[in-house]
């Protein structure tokens, strides 16, 4: 890897300055920009250049990595004209990181065509302690020539990259598809655990059998002992970013007219749970809602 | 181990047979009983006695274990008027690994009780193939003179147990909770699966993605595989018996004003594929009415 | 009408009492018989006479209506072997009120007819108050010969009696798909009361409009105007035989394999409206649930 | 009333023709614009003036009413940047009789206050033969000034006006209500019909009994014979417009966190519809996929 080489970076929130930082440890030289730019400052004493326009962080036919919190932020820092995908031009790429709607991606990577460039979709799969620990993976989709570019730089700050294929959308629908999985997981979890209680049971012998057997993996593991523990208020991922994610799923379910009946009980736990002030609980907080709905 | 000590042993199903074959291998001495007496002969030849009626399998203060498909059927074996816990009497025990409803055993375990004996709830943690392999658990829960008899025998030919402590209806509760968690993971995989393909993506590589990671564990990886492969019509766990113990479920968290709304889904979902003629389906098989359902 | 004649009468509770009442206003001669006695008393002066035991108020070749409160009551007031059956014997009918199971009616009229008598399905449609001013209905079904005896008693103290046909489970049948009704659209409207609330726009509005014009009839201006007074706490209907109701409809559909989603909601809105202490509300008290889930 | 009045009218649709045409009746000079135009000249036989552009029909101070199909549909019309409210200007009034989301409203109102107009939201209640008939309602709502010149135009041509106060997003809420409604009660008539015709019982029977009774209005008795006629193929109202409604519902739900699970049951059920290519079925078709989901 040539260790000097530049890349752009936008959004330094709860994932992107992690990745930030980590890129800046791998030694590339990191132009940085994000909307409020105190949470720049930390990074530029690891040799991060902060920028006060999206735009300036990106160089003809280089590399722009963005991780900002949703499709309107995203549309901001890309430019309502394209300035970015401009600026960028021929072989220019944007490394897209943000969970955001499919048909984003799919006009985003149509302005970057324009210009001669490539959008890449690498929505991130892991929470903020995971990245900080390059434990996160990332589910890549775009054109090959770009990501063979890409995914070195992924593959240097990460646990592993999977590649859906060459349209960008495709790494975003399957990242809508994984945050379901986790919030279906965590709701099943709760009303298992919820059901286990009201019946005079222990869910933690539950959780503890489970957890050893079939479903001896992390999100039941961790999200499971996170809801018996009703530890919520020190958010890894908040409530109200779920919901964000959960009308994403919605919107794209809908124009897809695919029915999901697991994803409209989540609509109304997630929509519930804000009613209840409940935003700035962690996520797996919904639990919060389905204890209360039994009386407990 | 006392390579000669007698256990009673009712019914040979799916699951009871490659326990009761196991238990053979192991040493014990088995007195068998079935309903219908076919199913008994294979294990003859390794030494078991067959019976003609299931009190004959007990013994005054032995063991009796009994593994039947339902609440009615463990009711029929054990007789009206508590034939079997009259006969093992004091310190007899009845080992019950069906997946009942925790207020059967409640009153199977007085019944016991009334004799002087004691009645261990244990059910089952796997599928045919895993009781063969001896790779299934036990959830158990009952009096500590008892378990700390039926322990070793069940530790001789499962991998795990797990003791939920004095109430034998504890067991059976978490049972319950384990196969509704196991149901909902199979929703909201095929939910996920047929939004990913409705999308345009693969999710073959959703599957790959979330099976190295966050769901690296038997439900998602083995299950997910089935739903992919379509692979309904051998099954391991008929698409009948999932509805059965689904309204197990549904009768408990009523029982227990416990909404459950993730259940609630399950409980139409597995009701329409019986409409759908789907009952000898494996019971993954509900995935197939998810993709109907979104007209794949 | 022949003003002198006899029928037994079981159960008088907020609707059998009205019904007995009235019976006896019209000139009917009335045995009657409640659990607890104290109850039958104000019917005395009204020339009731008392009896002691349920099979009492019988006489060959008579009538007994029946109105009590669950099959469990039902199946203990015709007695364990028939006794009432056996009583009424050769053409006597057995006219049964409540709202039961239809398999329970299938299994109460073979007995009947054992004896050769008759089983009449008349679930009765109506709230107290409506029963005391004859103005509630009655869904009936059952054998020609007896219907031509049943309903002219019947047509003296209700507004109209609608015939289901031959088999008396479809009376019950009918009657639980119309308590499903009426629970679908207090939910339905309390739905709406909410999104309108919520919305900044006055839900006493939007009841005027819809009542006077698509939504002109009882259920919508009654009910409505029921929800929007929070006036739960008189019930005329208690919440808790709402969800007995509901758990009738739930086990026959899941018997019939019939998938209800609405239904579905009202289960877990009933339960949880128990267990929040909810029982003794008016069952348009769902409503008070709905609005917490919104927050309001 | 000033039988030469004039009023732009735009969108001549199922909805809007009709309203034109007894505008005309009536004596009102129509200005009239459609997106095709030939759906505009039957109107020119009755005195309507066809113009090519929609801010054609609007005069200073005037009144323009509207009847388009969606949100998108209307912010076309108006124009960018506020064609029609700029012409219209000081005191002109533009009547919105569309279902569009609340928020749109709002916005349209400030648009045309900033030119000192009215903005009237006046969405029609009632099917094309009913508007044709003039027995359709309207939910009006915006400054009273404004509505003083417009409900005597708008009591002309149906039987009733109901209005929701001066915010005139308010009456697009109690719209979105009633539709959601009446949604409702034809899935709940649906599965109440598929319920006792699984269990052999007549829903013809049950529809008449109830349409006589509790449910005796428009909504319950004409729909509910749609449904049991299974007469989709001519549709009223069209199942993707009523999707279309259901969005627009859950959007403003959805932005108000009001969970209505209900809704979330239509939107599934809408959604799965359109997947089976019923799309050009009348909204009633839905019970379709409720009888197809119970295998009937």
């Amino acid at each position: 890897m040539m260790k000097q080489q530049e890349i752009g970076f936008i959004g330094l929130g709860m994932l992107g300055k992690p990745m930030a930082l980590n890129l800046l440890k791998k030694g590339y030289n990191l132009k940085i920009y994000n909307k409020t730019s105190e949470k720049a400052l930390s990074l530029v004493e690891h040799g991060a250049e902060v920028k006060n326009n999206p735009w300036e962080v990106a160089d003809p036919g280089g590399i722009v990595m963005s991780c900002v919190s949703d499709d309107k932020a995203l549309k901001s820092v890309v430019g309502e004209n394209g300035e970015i995908a401009k600026i960028l031009g021929h072989d220019g790429i944007h490394v897209s990181m943000s969970t955001i709607l499919p048909k984003t991606a799919i006009r985003l990577a149509q302005q970057q065509a324009a210009f001669g460039g490539y959008y890449i979709a690498a929505p991130v799969m892991g929470r903020p302690d995971a990245v900080q620990a390059k434990s996160q993976s990332y589910f890549i989709a775009g054109e090959e020539a770009a990501k063979t570019r890409v995914k070195p730089i992924l593959e240097g700050i990460s646990m592993k990259i999977f590649d859906f294929g060459n349209n960008p959308a495709d790494a975003n629908v399957a990242k809508l598809a994984a945050n379901f999985l986790i919030a279906s997981a965590v709701e099943s979890m709760a009303e298992a655990f919820t059901f286990t209680a009201k019946n005079g049971a222990d869910p933690n012998k539950l959780l503890e059998a489970i957890g050893e057997t079939m479903f001896a993996c992390p999100i039941y593991q961790n999200y499971g002992r996170q809801i018996l523990n009703k530890n919520y208020l020190e958010p890894l991922f908040k409530l109200s970013l779920g919901l964000k994610d959960i009308r994403l799923i919605a919107e794209t379910a809908a124009d897809s007219h695919t029915p999901m009946r697991f994803l409209r009980i989540l609509e109304d736990r997630f929509s519930a749970a804000v009613a209840h002030d409940r935003s700035n609980y962690d996520w797996t907080g919904i639990a919060a809602e389905i204890e209360a709905e039994a009386g407990l």
